[in-house]
């Protein structure tokens, strides 16, 4: 199964396709997706849509997993965080890619085992998890976290599923 | 000329065509996006870019109108409203309209003639501007307004630039 983790913003958009053979976890690609800073807002947008899009058409992945949608810091970052994350929603529902939302906390304590970990423990333990030569970018190690994070997540849902059935 | 106004929401976008012929504004077509409030976030996003593509391609329209980005009352409803602002942005920019963005108060002022105009008045003031039957719903006489602020404004915006070359 291959799978897409995405961070959004509207300045920096990382991504991160990971596979899952049995237990197995091999990154298969990942990356940014910036633009320069004087390019209008709009442009940008329409270019984290195109990027992810051309991704996805690429790589097909069949699930997709971001951070849930009700965190961020003020109004106006969070209205510009909203256009960049409803880009790459847009992209996944265009190009069939089933979405799944995790809270950060969940994501941190999937990956690192503790819910308040820092960017850069995310960012050490998501090196570790794929065993990457060089430690990825953060906005690039948050976006292969939540597909850590969905990975593991699945890998127990069934059975936790099916124990709450018996119980 | 042809002119979309768009006020875009997650809940409700309402969106509007207005023709400019010399100095006459006509009323081409105005409708809202709406959804079933059980379906999912991102199927309402990805149907707001749809509707709004699709009516741009019908349409052809040249230039698009909508309120600027600051202005939100917190957090949680700005990301929702980033999503859907988004959306209307990325079919803009995919169908080659050209985008125009105005503040409230701009808008209110060039409909109403006062920067603190209620909705009721806006609605009221597009109803006579548009010479329309019945009062549209207000997100769409707010899509509307904009448009007539669009056109209004670039009216005089030739003639300004002069002005202000010559001085």
């Amino acid at each position: 199964m291959l799978v897409l983790g995405v961070d959004p913003g509207s300045r920096v958009t990382g991504y991160g396709l990971i596979e899952k053979k049995n237990t197995l976890l091999t990154p298969v690609h990942h990356g940014q997706i910036s633009f320069p800073g004087k390019m209008p807002f709009y442009d940008r947008i329409y270019g984290i849509f195109q990027k992810m899009v051309e991704v996805m058409d690429r790589y097909r992945p069949v699930e997709m997993a971001m951070e849930d949608l009700f965190y961020a810091k003020n109004v106006k970052s969070s209205l510009k965080l909203g256009h960049a994350r409803g880009a790459v929603l847009i992209a996944a529902v265009q190009c069939g890619v089933k979405i799944f939302e995790y809270s950060p906390l969940e994501i941190k304590k999937s990956v690192v085992g503790y819910g308040r970990a820092t960017k850069e423990q995310v960012n050490a333990m998501v090196q570790r998890i794929l065993h990457l030569d060089a430690k990825p970018a953060l906005d690039t190690s948050d976006a292969l976290a939540a597909a850590i994070c969905h990975l593991n997540w699945s890998r127990y849902a069934g059975l936790l599923a099916g124990e709450t059935k018996k119980g």
